[in-house]
């Protein structure tokens, strides 16, 4: 968003749907760690995560993609819908009012500003690989950044529920639906995926086990290829059955460790 | 809704929110049979899911209880958010203008009142035993009914693909937190509990590999005591362990066959 995207919303109100907007919990991975991108409203000392308005001349998924496009750089995140949230109370914070906001950014708003109403937020998640990301701050905000998933920093409204909400859909998720393909190199080693497993679930998966159930949905295939990664450890590695793994993604598998 | 009610969409839009209201999926179940409670709107050859605007001072979700409490009588269904859907063409449908609304229903509605315009739809649905509904039609209805999942009638706007994916998602959930307490006899028989997964599920399960796999969730218990059905039938009876159902509700379970 630029300045004049700030004036839009102020100023050509009509061309945004009412009460209702959307926020997209992205998540990161990278090398054993889960993280989450927040932003920080300019002059609040909470944060948010990353949304934005929806344009009457767009689906919920096209303004999804949008706000998490101008977020990240990307065009393509696969956003996943997990829940609604919406109550008169959910955007009320006492720091967080329109003389406050007009303080911080210099634009005068008034109180009754279609943007403080009630609104329900449409929540979209998505995981990415967080090293390709290049983030960039939303107009409000003095600070976008990356945060560990377990050492989140004081959040706004009902955003702390947004995101624990979005990490139980995503960790739902990877029992009945394959991950990896765009978070781990080509060619990869069962650590390496183990550690996808583990750090996303937050919890150890017992090796033996985890392996057998991964090997028996089929979605992965040994290599007659070796990783060398020290004198005496060159574990072989494995690529994923993208046919398998495609209809996984269509059909669903079970995947309980 | 009364007469009063509709007049109040109309006349005191300033209560409602905008762009965004509930679309409540209802499966009823019942002795083998899954079905849909879906209205055909006054004067209109296609039906729809039951559905209501959200007053500014209630939740969405105490909005969707309190639609679908006028639809069924009941106060406490157990409604569970699904998805939600929105885009510009959502609920465009050339039968379904206002000109015909106000020729259908005597009220002479403005093309451009707010209830035409775009909504995103969050959508919920909810599983009961249809035997203990007592519906009622809403306002701009003709008709309420109970429809056969694999017979629906004409569905209007994207009210087709609302059931089909409240209807995957039920399925999902039943791999996930155990289902029957509402919809069964205290004391059941395996016959019973099997119907009522494979009529959900849609499809046939292996009688031995689903009494294994629901046997060792733990959430259900022998009794001491017979079902006499006949001459030389007296299948035992069963009740749910409440305390590991409960457990099993709150942490979820993996139930695949």
């Amino acid at each position: 968003m630029s300045i004049s995207d700030q004036t839009d919303i102020i100023f050509n109100a009509e061309k945004y749907l009412k009460n209702v907007a959307v926020d997209n919990v992205i998540f990161g991975y990278h090398e054993k760690e889960l993280k989450v991108l927040l932003q920080r409203p300019a002059g609040l000392n909470k944060w948010t995560v990353t949304g934005g308005y929806i344009k009457k001349d767009e689906s919920i998924e096209e303004a999804a993609n949008r706000v998490a496009a101008l977020r990240t750089g990307l065009q393509n995140l696969f956003l996943q819908q997990f829940r609604s949230f919406g109550s008169p109370q959910r955007v009320k914070d006492k720091e967080f009012t329109a003389k406050k906001v007009s303080k911080r950014t210099g634009i005068e708003l008034p109180a009754d500003l279609w943007i403080f109403d009630y609104f329900v937020s449409i929540g979209f998640y998505t995981l990415t690989e967080f090293s390709l990301v290049s983030i960039s701050k939303g107009p409000f905000d003095e600070e976008i950044e990356w945060w560990r998933i377990n050492e989140l920093p004081a959040l706004t409204f009902d955003h702390e529920e947004i995101i624990e909400e979005a990490l139980r859909a995503l960790r739902i998720h990877i029992y009945l639906y394959p991950i990896g393909y765009e978070l781990l190199p080509e060619k990869f080693t069962l650590p390496e995926i183990h550690n996808l497993y583990e750090t996303i679930l937050g919890k150890p998966l017992d090796n033996r086990n985890f392996l057998r159930k991964l090997m028996a949905t089929g979605i992965i295939k040994k290599l007659n290829e070796m990783k060398s990664i020290g004198a005496h450890r060159s574990p072989f590695l494995y690529k994923f059955d993208k046919k398998k793994y495609d209809a996984a993604l269509k059909n669903g598998m079970f995947l309980a460790f």
